[in-house]
Parts: structure tokens; sequence; C-alpha cells
């Protein structure tokens, strides 16, 4: 297998695009990746698509042909392929890119993820969501995603002695972090006091332990290592991935603390790299609610098991501690796009490691790693990225 | 990168399957395509799964973990992935599989497809299928796709003299080819009168036309060419594939009796293979309008453009003729549930060049074809097929 490298990125603004379509959001980010990569157009030899339902947010299914379409690329008829696994589908679409160049079935991808969630309503996009969960078996009876994580939440403060204010601690930072990007969705900070007085979602996750709704897209442009220098001053090698799946209802898992696909992609990700979790510089996880960032530094092995609340307190994973972790803001802050999450994740971690981070930079950024989850933890895909020297 | 063989095929019976569930089709024609490969389940490294609208057709996404799931595969924590591609989710997810084995990411792979299609009802059915077109340009305006198909069909015959007649031969020959197959939807042969008299859908496109709405899945295992024989005496090697985009909507296509997607895909796959179209014995092809395997045979160079009516009304394309077209009876009779198309497709072939084509099979057939379509062409996949000697 060769090396992959990331030459390019790109997003848009994420927050409620009301006046952007799902096409214009895909394009925008291609462009502007494909701008920063230095490449032109007929280069490209495929592209792969995260999104998760514009099939029910615009109904549009085949969307890779679209983007590729309206991007004015018909013409050299790519290969275009999308890729769903809830909401790992940005960080699933890099893999197959991963794969794809890996292989030498193509030499330069573009990777987009983008998703149009604020055209239909609160109440549909919860029962859109809900369906990366078991249908048949949670979301008919009615449990939608603030209410499976809730149950998570109550059950690692019950392990763990987890508190309400160490999980309003995640808010906090990730608010703080995203006031420092300019492309987040929240460029505000907010309080200890706010989260915890906010109006209650489910018990105990209130609105500010919620990730929002949000448009958005987000593209990368991959090549083989190899070549990367051609086009790029500062690539960025995507050194090891790691995939793993697990129950997809809730009550089928082993422990409701530990989201077991995390730490099996986390296991195989770090093998393949030959690298510790105490080699990472700056992490994105996947805090679709506060909960979730704290289960996933314990299940990445970034602290011990049930000292995630702790260590979040205490201020260990904030810009320039131990761990640099959602310096983005997170999908608490930046936003959350679920089909340009994984990607947007990446982007992160490559302007980190070329040092492009500005006023949110992690010193001496060397190794990234990006962690994404697909309904309740039935899906996990871990990425880790280093700076070509 | 490494040569890849399927040594493991599945599928269920086709066609409205009112007592089975999405899961129950996916689970069988896994464990299916399991059993005939001698591996166990722990073998497995990776699951993909073609699928294209569970989210509406049955309120699920995410359905590739459900399926590794309910096979009992979560305790294996297996990388699961959905691809979508409107009707060739099938012949992508093949073509995932392919990377991640050729790249050496993975060994063994199974690839699923699968799609429940009748619990909806006609009208929803309709509606969800023409998601996979131009939604902004096309269905909005109430185009359906046999509406979009017809006008293709309209073209062929003003440019090319196609005739009525010979659309209907293409729903004769494969009605023909399905009452030999034991897993079609219809096993019955219908007349030439019978098509030409039956309910109009779309001018000229009557019901015999059309593709049927169906029910079921397919399952095909993967591995690297130089295992392939401890698994299977009868290994058959994906020696090439080939896959091309083109504009999502009709009005924007050079030329409406063309798929350029299907030119390109095919001229790909053979350039790779380094084969030519008269190599293939046995194609399996997007039949889901009688008009689309005429310009099928045309696009991939089987017969000239503009000869593949009269192709088909002199039987060149009718089982061990000059080339044997959609043996398995097609999309037209084995039956359609879309995400299982390109898979079941992969079968036809496998049981071909293995020799287990029983009534149906093509004399000492060596290399073998699919051609899979998302859309009304903005998709088109190319696999060619060998038999490992």
């Amino acid at each position: 297998m060769r090396g992959v490298a990331i030459i390019g990125v790109g997003e848009t603004q994420f927050g409620e695009l009301w006046d952007r379509s799902f096409r214009d959001l895909g394009i925008e980010a291609g462009l502007k990746a494909i701008e920063d990569a230095h490449i032109r157009a007929e280069d490209i030899d495929a592209l792969y698509i995260g999104n998760m339902s514009a099939g029910k947010f615009i109904e549009q299914e085949h969307v890779s042909a679209i983007v590729a379409d309206y991007a004015g690329l018909a013409d050299s008829h790519l290969p275009t392929t999308r890729v769903e696994g809830g909401g790992a589908c940005g960080a699933l679409a890099l893999l197959q890119a991963y794969a794809a160049i890996a292989s030498g079935l193509h030499d330069i991808v573009v990777v987009g993820g983008a998703e149009k969630m604020t055209d239909v309503g609160e109440v549909k996009a919860a029962e859109i969501l809900s369906a990366t969960a078991d249908q048949e078996w949670e979301t008919v009876f009615g449990a939608t995603f603030p209410a499976l994580y809730a149950i998570m939440a109550r059950r690692h403060m019950y392990e763990y002695g987890t508190t309400r204010e160490q999980l309003a601690a995640v808010a906090v930072k990730n608010h703080r972090h995203g006031a420092l990007n300019p492309v987040a969705q929240y460029q505000k900070e907010i309080t200890m006091e706010m989260v915890l007085n906010a109006g209650m979602v489910a018990d105990p996750l209130g609105v500010f332990d919620c990730a929002p709704l949000s448009d958005g897209a987000a593209a990368i442009v991959m090549c083989s290592l190899d070549r990367a220098r051609k086009f790029c001053e500062t690539p960025v090698e995507l050194i090891a991935s790691g995939q793993a799946s697990d129950t997809i209802a809730l009550h089928d898992r082993r422990d409701l603390t530990t989201m077991d696909a995390t730490v099996v992609a986390g296991k195989r990700a770090f093998h393949r790299a030959g690298l510790t979790p105490a080699d990472v510089d700056v992490a994105e996880v996947h805090d679709n609610f506060t909960i979730s960032e704290i289960m996933a530094i314990e299940d990445l092995r970034f602290v011990k098991k049930g000292q995630g609340g702790p260590a979040t307190e205490d201020g260990e994973t904030a810009l320039n501690s131990k761990i640099s972790v959602n310096t983005s803001g997170g999908l608490k802050a930046r936003g959350q796009p679920v089909g340009a999450t994984g990607v947007a994740q990446a982007i992160e971690i490559v302007r980190q490691l070329r040092g492009e981070g500005g006023k949110r930079q992690v010193t001496d950024a060397e190794v990234g790693l990006t962690h994404t989850l697909g309904g309740t933890g039935a899906t996990a895909v871990v990425h880790i990225f280093r700076r070509v020297r």
C-alpha cells in the first residue's frame, strides 16, 4: 500500500444557511479545496461524498452525481460515490478515498461532506436524525437521539460519579474554541451558568449539551504521498485509519458508558500507525452531546476510564493543555451538518498540523486524530494524521 | 494492486415479500454467501452494503450496521459501510470492496445489496425512486422514471428507427430467461402481444417495458486472488471495473440516445482488463426499462449504435446466441430491489462462469460483464469477470 496525503482543504461557513442550497454548499467547499491544492479540475480522478440523509432533508438521493455535475465536472465523467454510516459518513468517505489511492485505483481524489438540515424544521430534523438508531426497537417507541445519549450520561454519572458540571464543562470549552474559529456556527463563549440553567432536552442534557442542527459542507483533496509535494508545500499524511461497528440498539450493548466501536476503532488505528494516544497533540472527537466527548476521550485512552469528566473540568483537554480536544469548537460550536462532520474534523487537524490554526493554533502540533460516530455508536471511525517533514 | 476474486455468492428469492423484513433478507443472503464461500463469520474483515433508500422505504438509515448486528457479527466489531449511487449502489459497493482488498486494507470482505420496496405502496415507491433524478429540475415538475426513460425511447425511435416491437422483444427475451431462474420474481414467459397490448405507463413504454418494484437481497464474498483457491474450487476474478458519471438531469445531456456514463465506464473497464466487447460471453445489463437494455448493449459496443433494437429482435442477445444478455431475467424478470441489483447481476455472472447456470447455462462462458445504472444514467458502473483457471 502506498502512502496517502491531504493536499487541499476547504469548507463553507457552518450555520443556519437558509439562503444557500445543498448544491451551493457542496460546490463552494469543493472549489475552495481544489484551489487550496493547486490542482485543476481535470486532475481529479474520483469524488467521494459523505452524506447522511439528503433523501429526506432535500428529497434528493444520488447526491454524489449532483455535486460533480453542478461543480462543472460532468464532462470528465468522474466516478462519484456517496458513502453513509449515520453521522460517520464524512469519515467513511475519507476512508474510501484512502483505499482508492492506496490501492493505486486512483491518484487524486476529492472527498466532500455536506448536509442541509435546517430547511425541514426541528421536529422533522429530529425524526430524520433518529433514523440512524434502531428504527424497529428504539425510535418507533419515541426514543430521540438526546434521549438515548441521556441514558448513557445518566449511567456514566452513576458508574463514575461524573457530574452535571463536568458535562457542562465540555460545552463551555468547545464554545471557547469555537469563538476562535471564523467558520463556526457559534462564535461566542458561554458560561457554566448558561449551560446549567438552559432548557432541559433530555435529563441531564440541556440545550447547551446538544450540538445544533446545521447546514454546511467541507472538502478535502487527497493524493498519493509520493506526489504530494508537487502540489503542496505542507502535505499532511493520513497515516492510519480504524473503523468498527457495534450493535445498532443501545440496549444490546455490553456497557452503556463505553462505546466499544470507539475502543476498537481507536486500537486498530493506533496499531496500524505504530503510535499511542500519548503521541497525539490535537484531536477532534464526536461531541454531538457533551457526554459523547467525555466517553470519546476515555474510549480513545486519552484519559483513564471514568476520568473524562474530571479531566475536562480540570482543563486537560483545552487548547494547548495536555491534549487539545475539539479546537475547532467541535460539533457543539462549529456545528454539525452531519455528512460534513468527518471531513470538517479532518480539515481542522490538517490546519493545525500545517500551523494554520490562527488564534487556536496548537503549539508544535505533529500528530492529530479524528473520531467520528454513527448513530449512538454503532459505527466509529478514527483517522490519524501526521505532518510530512 | 493485488488481484481480487469472488469466492461465495448467495441471494434471496426476489419478489413482493410482504412477510419478510429488510433485516431478514439481508441476513439470509449474507449467510448463504458465507456458507458458499466456506468461511467462518470471524474470517470477515469488513462489510459493504449497497442500498438506495432504506431511509425512505423503511425509515432506517445506517443499514450497514443493522445488517452486521442482526447477522450476529456485532461482537467482531466489523467495519461496515453503506454505499449509494442511485440504482448503481450494489455495483458501487462491489467496487469499494475491490479497492479495500486490492489495497491490502482488508483480506476477506462481504458485499451485500438489499432493498425492501413493496411495503410503501406504488405511488410512494415511484416518488422515492424519482429522487435519484434531478429533484430541482425534473421530479419537482412531476417527471417520473418511466417518463424520463420514455423520452429516451422516443428519441431513439426517431434517430435510429427503433420500433415498438424491438422494445418489446427485450421484455419477451428477459422473461424467457427469467422462467429458467428459480429466484426470479417473474418465472413465466410472456408474448409479444402481451407486451404490446399492456397498459401504457409512459408512451411508448407499457407495463411490460418496466422492471417491477421488488424486495430482495444478494451477497458476495470476496478475497485476494492468491488466497481464493483456499476457500473455493471455482473462484471468479473481478479483473477490472470502470465507473463514470454524467449530468444528473436528462436535459443537460449531449445526446438522449446514448448514456455517456455507460460509454466511458465501459471503455475504462475494457481498457483496464485488456479486453474488447467481443471477448464477453455473458452480460447482465441494467434493463430497468426495455429501452435501457437497447441503449446499454449499444453503449457497451456489443452492437453498433442504433442496432440494439434489430439485434434484440433477431435474437443476437438471447441465451447462447452471439452474446447472452440478462440470462438471469434481468431487472425486468428477476426483479429490481434497487440496492441488490448490482450484486445480483454479479452473482449471475459468477454462476455462469462457474458453470452453475443450470437450464440457462451459457456454453463455455469464460468472460462476463455487469453494467449497472444510477438515476437516468448519471452513474454507470461496469465490472468484468473471468473464470480463474
